[in-house]
């Protein structure tokens, strides 16, 4: 009946919301450029070997605007947020439509999965996500592409799911090899190397190396989904699991396409 | 914390796929009058009165074209067919997009619900479909908008969901009060009243009066998702669930809105 793909490698995607958007110009702009390459790096890396891919895409300004403004990350407080929250979903469905577009323009059987559907949070933090139907669409050999997303939070009424969230908890359930987390910066380092001549980039991160991090982001996520650290400790998590990560440029032309053909070592790696 | 509904009453709407689109023109055009006054119609009857919504709209065309193109309700058979799935999903996303802006619009809470992120079929039937989320959804004054789709299908790999066949699921699974079909037409008839003088019109369908009906459609669903007394037949079975349901126009002004706020025998009703 069926094509099953022999599911040797399965790889989870995160595609940084500041690489698929525009932060700087209009409030809600896809950045098409980097989408069109983006899709086409990955079908790419799909024509040249099997694996499974399951993509999480962040939301840029297309959430982080809507929840800022109906301050969706403090829970449901009032009834002017329920509005709030059908926006938040609808940008999230605008965007995502687009990403899909993009992919499928390029020849990806990329259908979306919408995260808020099947996810419940509690004080932000993923208690329920059944993964059977998205297993079931990588073995098919179509790549399912969820996205960070406003859900049902037992606790708080309603809360943000980040993308950087959903990632590693994804990959440790699906069982996946390896995750790749594409950035607007090449990696991780130190400090803001922006505004910090002694920030030092970090290779490799470890229990040790993270230590020396502060407070700075990858992305403009931030604000309304929590910090970076938390974000890389979650990815820190996963070794454990020999699932391992790293987090590389998806800005810069044809990095993305070689971390998924198998090259390592492109950005800052988080391995055994 | 929270403004919880009090749910005396749940009602299921089904927004016919020719009433929300035009089969005629353009492969995929969105009805956008109908759409908008529907959208009003129901913010009307939602400010009236306290009720729960959870709406399901049909595919039209967006659905049909790539359903019959690439022959998605046959099930899997070929590796074409997933790049038709892909389009399929995209192609129903971006309806529904449409349906939740002219909802949002009209000031209504509604957020995209979608149903092949949850529901799994066997052999075309729903075997699969938790409904907490959407139960949370609705308790929270939230309308979710979910609608025909493709799905997995443990049988045939891929299947078609048809609108129709998961609004009576639902209605069933939420404990619904009722149950509104909005058609192109004013309810059913015994033929089609276009081509037969002596097609008689039904003001209430039951187990007699079902079995007059000769096959003919109130919308234009049929081809790939089934027959139209078969539609009928599962809406006839909630009646032993003490819920009714009733096949009303949606393009006639004001009769949804008459409905919704709790008028009946406004088409073909089917009760105890």
């Amino acid at each position: 009946m069926i094509w099953w793909l022999s599911m040797n490698e399965l790889i989870v995607l995160k595609l940084g919301g500041s690489v698929i958007t525009r932060k700087e110009e209009k409030e809600f702009e896809i950045n098409s450029e980097n989408l069109k390459r983006i899709s086409k790096e990955i079908a790419n890396a799909l024509n040249e070997r099997d694996f499974g891919l399951v993509i999480v895409h962040g939301a840029g300004s297309f959430g982080h605007l809507p929840a800022k403004r109906y301050e969706l990350y403090k829970g449901l407080r009032n009834k002017t947020q329920l509005m709030g929250f059908s926006i938040a979903h609808k940008s999230m469905q605008y965007l995502n439509l687009h990403v899909i577009d993009y992919l499928q323009k390029s020849g990806i059987n990329a259908i979306p999965y919408q995260a808020s559907a099947v996810g419940i949070l509690s004080n932000g933090r993923l208690v329920h996500f059944p993964t059977t139907i998205i297993k079931k669409l990588v073995e098919m050999n179509i790549v399912p592409v969820s996205h960070g997303d406003v859900l049902i939070d037992e606790k708080m009424g309603i809360g943000i799911l980040s993308g950087d969230h959903l990632v590693p908890y994804l990959a440790k359930k699906l069982n996946a090899t390896r995750v790749i987390i594409a950035t607007d910066v090449d990696g991780i380092y130190t400090k803001d190397p922006k505004k910090n001549e002694d920030a030092e980039f970090l290779r490799e991160i470890n229990s040790n190396t993270i230590s020396k991090i502060e407070e700075i982001g990858t992305s403009n996520a931030i604000d309304v989904t929590g910090g970076m650290k938390r974000k890389l400790q979650e990815l820190l998590e996963l070794v454990r699991f020999g699932i391992e990560s790293e987090i590389i440029s998806g800005t810069k032309h044809g990095i993305l396409e070689r971390a998924l053909k198998g090259e390592r070592n492109l950005g800052s790696i988080i391995k055994f």
